[in-house]
């Protein structure tokens, strides 16, 4: 964590436009969400801090796909990250409420500009990246999907809206499997999807459905030394896998 | 068609913010999409003239949604149309080709800002909406969306995208079954759908999988007086047809 000077000098940066990344990350059990501590208590609460989406105003010389690479890396210290966009946020009320502005007002040389948000989205495995908080981001921590603290702007819609698309994204097409270990069980890949989708899902059509993915390959190695029957381990094959991934295969006409 | 008089104040208009609509007419038989003359003729290329989406600046006290619709009534009288954001374009020379920079100093305050374009897409029925083109429109016209004229800006990539977003969309979900007659044969409906996907779909592959779609209903009726063996009249039920569209039931876990 580099120490960070509010500097209100902001060239080059084009006041109205900024980029959103809602960073979601599987550890194996639960989906979660990577957020910033922009250092701010909400002093009327006491000790409760405001988070918020890793996000800042855009270069003038990047395009949009740029500017997201390049602020969650600034901010967080992740880079190599496969970043979709999925919609953009231009409420003209969006920065007006209280604290956000107070916060804008010490990191921003147009305060008072209306700004809208491109936003970008990821799914990534939450315990293989380290986390490097820089810029106003006093750190960058992970928080469970189910359990999100203040946030600022209207980061709260984004992050649904976000957790909308990668649902709706999960039924049509195969999604996460690079998350998992090189070999896994069913069990840990229905964990997955129940972590996306935040569902419980039936066992046994969980697995008629999966194993209709010609991608999926059952190995001859089961688990060992656990308390109950071995689960047997399955691998994916990856170009299969990105096939699939490219094809219309769920309805076609 | 009301006259225009380039305006250099844009008193509330935001300078790096804009929307375009990409209007997809059905007319029974192609797929066609709404283009606004704007009244630029490329001297070097003789009489060709350059076409653009209905598109503008948002206002600073509108929301993105509020601007697409705006801007689509004040350039081509459409209203009431059901708008659905797609993407957002912002690459930083999008403005800056020579036809461009110099329609953009006719009628912008500030024709050298970027701007960042928030995209728009709907599918309409073409022959039952009038157009009246009016501010810097000179026209507003249907275009085949296999041949389209010289267009502004990177309104060709635009399109592109908002195509692949609605061939996306009809392979997850029914679409466009509110552009037929009240009764119709699975014939019209397959014209439907091969305009959309702009491919030859196999007559009884389409049968099979569409009349899968419960919301079809079969009439008593025929066809009547025509050359060929009369076909059969179908409806479709609004509210299984909507329900099902909201529905994820392609590929439920």
């Amino acid at each position: 964590m580099t120490p960070f000077t509010p500097k209100l000098t902001e060239a080059g940066l084009n006041p109205n436009v900024s980029v959103d990344c809602v960073i979601f990350g599987f550890d194996g059990e639960r989906l979660k969400v990577l957020l910033i501590d922009r250092d701010q208590v909400i002093s009327a609460k006491g000790d409760e801090k405001i988070y918020a989406l890793p996000g800042n105003l855009i270069k003038e010389d990047e395009n949009l796909d740029e500017a997201a690479e390049r602020v969650l890396f600034e901010l967080t210290g992740l880079e190599d990250i496969f970043l979709e966009q999925f919609g953009s946020f231009g409420d003209p009320k969006r920065l007006t409420k209280e604290h956000d502005s107070q916060w804008l007002k010490q990191i921003r040389a147009h305060p008072e500009a209306r700004v809208i948000t491109v936003a970008y989205y990821s799914l990534i495995r939450a315990d293989q990246y380290e986390l490097h908080a820089s810029g106003f981001a006093k750190d960058a921590i992970w928080h469970d999907i189910e359990e999100l603290p203040p946030l600022g702007f209207d980061h709260s819609e984004i992050i649904e809206s976000a957790l909308k698309e990668l649902k709706f994204k999960s039924k049509y097409q195969p999604i996460g499997f690079e998350l998992l270990p090189e070999k896994f069980t069913l069990g840990q890949l229905q964990k997955l999807y129940e972590a996306i989708l935040n569902i419980e899902l039936d066992k046994r059509n969980f697995r008629r459905k999966i194993l209709k993915m010609s991608f999926l390959t059952p190995l001859k190695e089961k688990q060992i030394g656990v308390p109950h029957k071995p689960a047997r381990y399955y691998t994916f094959d990856r170009d299969k896998y990105q096939s699939y991934k490219s094809q219309d295969f769920y309805f076609t006409l």
